[in-house]
C-alpha cells in the first residue's frame, strides 16, 4: 500500500440541540475529516476536538497546522499504521491530531485487507449497550423530560453533566423520578476542586456508577485524596492520555474506572493498550464520545466491543446529535448499538452529503 | 493603565553555533516578541518555544494562532498582570503563549510604577552565578575544548546534554580532565526509559549535582521509582508545568530539584509560586533557559535572584548564543550575571537591530 | 530608599465590647504600632499579639525587647522588604515582631513606588466577603441576639468560638434559628484533645464549613488522626507559622483548610507563600484576624483579595471592635469589604486620634 | 511548704575558651539563676538559654519579663512542683523559663523531704559516662589537639559541632587520627537543608553514633525524608520540646535517637516523660547540655542516670567550660561523672563566688 495524498476536509454540521457542559455550549460540530488516498484503498478519520481549546489544548486551527507542518512531513508513502506513533513521537503532545492521522491510515490499511477494525482490535461482541450523555439544562423539568425521552428510546445508562450549582439537585430529581434501577453516572469535566470533597460526598447516597473527572486533569494526587473521601467510584477522562498515564493513576489509586476516548490518547492502538493495562489491574473501562460524526462513531463501537469494556459507553445513536450525518446514521436497537462489520471502520461518507457540509479542503502529500 | 494594542513581531536571529540536544539541532532563533502598548508605558516579552513542537507541544505557528484567536480576545484594556492567568484559564494548555502575554502586560505595568521585576518578584541578590549548557558534540575532544572555553570564561557550572550513547563517556572525560571541583550536571531531555535505571546508576560515581528529566514528561511515577534506584538527585524540567505539578511530584518523591523555566509554567507569577512550593519542601530550584534573547534573559536573571534559587541557572551571557542580540548583550563577570535594575524587565530592544531581525508584524487589539 | 528611624508607638484603644475566647477576655486593644521613616516615604504596621502570651508565645513587652535588641540592629538603612526575613532569620521565633518590622518597611517601599500592597501581592478582587467572629457568650439567647445582629449587618459568614461546654448547644441553636444556608464555622483555639474525637464528631451533622484548630498547635499528628475520625474539614491556625509548616501539615493530611494570619507567619510575603503552597495542593485558605486596628486591617483585606482566598475571612468592619479607630473606619457594604487601593497599605493613622491613643513612644535607629 | 519569694540573680561567668557553634561564638555564660525561698527550704535553678535568641526563641531579657509578668503571678505560695506546668499552660511557649521555675520549686520541695532529685526521678546508676562537645575550630590541627586532650582526660564520647564547610574534613581527620573505636557523633544545630542529603550521606562511611538536628527545628517531615537517604542515625534536639513532639517524630520515623535537654522541654518532669515515650518505642536517649553552671549540671547528671539514657551525654566536667563555677566543680573520673546524692539537686552555690558573679538581683512574690 502506498499513500498518495492526505486530504483535510473542513466540515460544519448542525447539532439537533445545543449541548452544554461545564466548558460551554456547542450548536455546530465544526471540525475536519482526514481522507487518506492510497493505491489500494482509501481511509477516513475525524479530528475529535473543537474549534476552541476548552476541553483540551488542541483545537481545529492548530491541529491543521501541526498536521501540515509537523506530522504529515514525517509520513512516508509506505508507512504502516503501527509505525505512525513512533515516527511522530518527537512531536510532543497533539494526541488528537495524531489519532486522526493514524486512524485514517489504519482504515486504508484494513480496507486493503478487507478486515474490519473490530476484528483487528479484538472485539468479542457484535453489539454494545448504549449510554447517553445529557448536557446541563436550564431547569429540572427540562432535564426530566429529556431523560424520560432517552429512557423511552431504550438507552441503557444515563450520564448527567454536572458543575457547581447543578449537581445534587438534578441527580436527586432523576433518582426520585426514575428509581434506583436506572444506571446513572455524572461527569464533571474538571469543574471541581479538592476543597469540594465534602460537597461531592453528598452524591454518595445516590448510588452512582461513577463520577467522571471531578478535578483538573493534572491533579492525579488530588483525585487519589478525593477517592479516600467519597464512596462513588472516580473515573478519569481528561487525565488519561496514554497507557503510561493509566499505569500511574492506577498505582496511585486515583481512579477505579477509566473512560477511554481513542482520540484523546492518540488513536485506537493506544486505546487498546489502555484497555489492556486496565484489565490487568481489574479496572473496568468504557468508551467515551466526543460528539463524533459517523466517521468516528463507527470505530468507537468496534473498540467498545472489546471484553474489558464492561460499562455502557457514550455510544449513542447518530440522531442524538445530528438530524443529518455525513454517513448513514447509527441506530439504537433495544438499548444496543450494532458494531460495524465492513472493512476498516465499516462506514463511509455519503458523497453528496459530505459535499454539502464541507467548507474547505486542503491536500497534503507524504514525504517521498 | 489602559492597553491600546498588542503587537506580535516575528524575529529570526542567527545563533553563533548550532545547538544540539536530544531533540535536534538549531541554527537560528526563530520566534516572536510581544509588545504591549498602553497609555502609560509599553511592555515586552518573548515567546520561548521553537518553530517545531519538539521540546513541548507548543510551537511558534500555533502560538500565534492561539494568541490571536483565543487569548487576546480574553484581554480587556484595563486587565492587570495578576488577572491574566484567571481570564485565560478556560483555555487548556498553551502555557508558553500565556506566559508571553502575561509577561508583556506585567512589564508595562511595572514600568508604569518604575519598579523593577526583581523588586516585584522578591529578588534578594544583585547578581547570580551563571551556568552554561553544552550541547551534544561530535566527539569527546570537541566537547573538552568547548568546556575548557566555558570554564576559562568563568562559568560557575557546566551542564552536559546527554542521550543514549552520549552519557558515561563524556561525563567521565569532563571529570577526568577538569577534576571533581567543577560543578557538573546532566540533562537528558526525556531521552531515557525506566529500563535504563541500571545504566543511569553508573553516573552516580561522578558526583553530579543532578540529572535533569531522564524520563518522559508524564512519567512522574517512573521518576519516583528511578529516584529509589540511583543516587544522583533527579531534577524535573518538562514534567513541571504548574505549582500543582510541583506539589504532586514532591509528594511522590519524584524529584529532589526543580528546574523552573518561567515560560514553561505560564509566566513569572506561577514561576514564583513553584519557587515557593519548592522552598517550603526543602527542594532547591534553579532557572532554566530556552535560548532566550535579551528580552527573555533579563527577567530570568531577576527570577534567579530569588532566595530559593540556590543552584546556578542556565543564565549565560548573550554571546554564548548570539553574535548580535535584539538588546544590549548581557555579559559574564567573574562567573556572575548582573540582575537588571531598571523598571519592568529592565531591558529594551534596540530599535534599529530589532527592525533588521523582524520578518513580520501583526497587531492585535484588546476586547473593548 | 533610606531608612532614617523606626518608631514604636504604644497605643491603647478601647474595644466596643469585651471579646471572649477560650483564652480569656479582652476589653482594650493594647499594642504598639511601628512607623518607619525613610527619605522617600513613611511606612506603618501594627504588632498583632496581645500583652499576654495566651494565643502564642509572643507578647507586647517581649516584642519591644526583641525589636530593640535583636531585630532592628540587623536592619541597615538600605534594606528592602524582601531582605528582612533573611537578615533576621538567625533570630529564632518572634514571627509577629518580624512581621511588624517587615510590613512597615514594605509599606514605605511600596509608597515610594506609588503601588498598592494589593497590586504587589497579586490581588485579583476589589472587594472581599466579610465574616465575623463571635466570642463565647454567657447564654444561648445572648448568642442568638448577637448573631442576628451580625446577619442583619450583612456578614457573609459566622464563626463561633467554642470550648468544651460551649460547642454542640450553641452550634445547634444557631443552625435551628437561622437555617442551613448560613455559612457557619467554629474555632476551638486548641481547647480540645485527641480524646474528644467522638464528641467533636457530633458536630458533623451541622454541615460546618470547617473546625478551626481543635488541638494543640504542635499536635500535627493528632490533627491528622482526628481528620480521619470526623467529617467536618479541619482548618489549622496556630499550627501553621510558615510555608514549611503548611507543607508538612498538608503532607500528613492534617488539614483541609488553612487560616492565614499574616502576623503569625512572619508577614505578608510568607503569607503569600503559604497561599501558594496551599493552592498548589488544592487547599482553600482564608484570612484570619487578630482584632487589628485599621493599620492591620487594610493590608489584610489586600491579602484576602488573592485568588486562593476562597472562603470569607475574619475581615470585619472596624466598628465590630472599635468605637473609634486610629484610622478612618473600614465599613461593611452588602456583606463585602473594599480592598484599599492607595499606595502601600492604603490607610494612614489620623494624627490627632493617634496622639490621643498613644501612651508612649520609643525611637530606634537602623544599623548604619 | 510555703513559697515566700522568688529571686532572680543575673550572673556573668567567664568561659575558659570561646565556644563556637553554627549559631555563633560565646565567651561568657550570661544568664540568671532562680532562688525560691520557702518556709521549709530553698531551691535553686538556672535559666538555660542565652542573651540572644539564636538557639531558640527564648533569651534572657524576655525570660525575666515573662517570669515577672506572666509566670510568677500564676504561682501561689502553696503550689507544688507537679502543679507548675498545669498552672502555667495557658502561657504559650516559654519552656525554658517554665523549666527554671519548676526546677527551683522542685528543688525546694525535695530538700524539704531530704530526697535527692535522682531518687525522685528514678535514677538507677550512681555514675554516668561523660561525653564532650567540641565547638567549631579554626583549623584541623587545633581540633585534633583539642580532641586529643579530651580523650586524655578520659571522655567516653566525642561530639563535633559541624556546619557547611566544616563537616567531612574534621570528621575524617578525627577518625584517621584516633581510630574507629572512639565513640563519635556530630551536631549540626539546624545548619543544613534537605537538599544537602547527598552531602550528608558522605558522613555514612565514618560510623558515627548519630547526627544531631541537621535540619530546621520545624522540619519533621524533612528529617523523615533525610532518614531514608542516609545511614547515620538521626537524633533530634531542637525539634523536640515535649513528649507529644517526641511521639509525633517517632510516628513519622523522623529520628532514631533523642537528645533530652530538660530546659528545652519545660523541666525535669517532662524530660522524664520524653524518656518514657522513647523507651516505650525502643528509641535511646541521652542528656544534652547547654553550658550549664553547676546549678544545672547537678540535676542533669541525675536525669542521665535513668535507665533509658544508654548513650553518653554532654555531661562534662565543670572545668571544660569554667575556670571557676558558682558551685563546687564537677569532676571527671575514669570517663564517668558521679550523680549527686544530696537533697534536691544536690549542689549549692558558693555564697562568696555567687556574689562576685552576680550583676543584678530582682525579687518576685507569689500570688497570695
Amino acid at each position: 500500500m502506498k499513500i498518495e495524498r492526505i486530504e483535510l476536509l473542513h466540515v460544519a454540521i448542525p447539532l439537533v440541540s445545543p449541548f452544554r457542559t461545564s466548558f460551554g455550549t456547542m450548536t455546530t460540530k465544526d471540525t475536519f475529516l482526514l481522507r487518506v488516498v492510497t493505491d489500494a484503498a482509501e481511509g477516513w478519520s475525524e479530528f475529535a476536538a473543537d474549534p476552541e481549546p476548552l476541553y483540551c489544548s488542541e483545537f481545529v486551527g492548530a491541529a491543521e497546522l501541526v498536521l501540515e507542518q509537523h506530522l504529515v512531513p514525517r509520513v512516508t508513502p509506505e508507512i504502516t499504521a503501527a509505525e505512525v506513533a513512533h515516527r511522530t513521537e518527537a512531536i510532543k503532545g497533539h494526541k488528537l491530531a495524531k489519532a486522526a492521522l493514524e486512524t485514517a491510515i489504519l482504515d486504508a490499511e484494513l480496507r486493503s485487507y478487507g478486515m474490519s477494525i473490530g476484528t483487528f482490535l479484538g472485539a468479542t461482541a457484535s453489539k454494545v449497550p448504549a449510554g447517553v450523555s445529557v448536557g446541563i439544562k436550564n431547569s429540572i423539568p427540562e432535564l426530566i423530560a429529556d431523560v424520560e425521552g432517552y429512557l423511552a428510546e431504550g438507552y441503557a445508562r444515563i450520564k448527567l453533566k454536572i458543575e457547581p450549582g447543578w449537581d445534587l439537585e438534578p441527580v436527586r430529581a432523576v433518582r426520585e423520578r426514575f428509581g434506583s434501577d436506572v444506571l446513572l453516572q455524572v461527569d464533571a469535566n474538571t469543574a471541581y476542586t479538592p476543597a469540594d470533597a465534602e460537597h461531592l460526598r453528598r452524591l454518595d447516597e445516590f448510588d452512582l456508577l461513577l463520577m467522571e473527572q471531578p478535578l483538573e486533569e493534572d491533579d492525579i494526587r488530588g483525585h487519589a485524596l478525593l477517592a479516600q473521601r467519597i464512596r462513588t467510584p472516580i473515573c478519569l477522562d481528561e487525565s488519561i492520555t496514554s497507557a503510561k498515564d493509566a499505569a500511574t493513576a492506577i498505582a496511585l489509586d486515583a481512579c477505579r474506572v477509566i473512560n477511554v476516548k481513542p482520540a484523546r490518547v492518540g488513536g485506537y492502538l493506544e486505546a487498546r493498550r489502555i484497555h489492556d493495562v486496565a484489565v490487568a489491574h481489574g479496572i473496568p473501562v468504557w468508551c467515551g464520545g466526543m460528539l463524533e460524526t459517523g466517521i468516528g462513531r463507527g470505530p468507537n463501537l468496534a473498540l467498545a466491543a472489546l471484553p474489558g469494556f464492561v460499562l455502557p459507553g457514550d455510544v449513542s445513536a447518530s440522531r442524538r446529535y445530528f438530524a443529518e450525518d455525513v454517513t448513514e446514521p447509527f441506530e439504537l436497537e433495544d438499548g444496543f448499538m450494532h458494531v460495524p462489520t465492513g472493512p476498516g471502520i465499516g462506514v463511509d461518507p455519503i458523497p453528496e452529503t459530505l459535499r454539502r457540509f464541507t467548507t474547505a479542503t486542503r491536500v497534503l502529500y507524504p514525504n517521498d
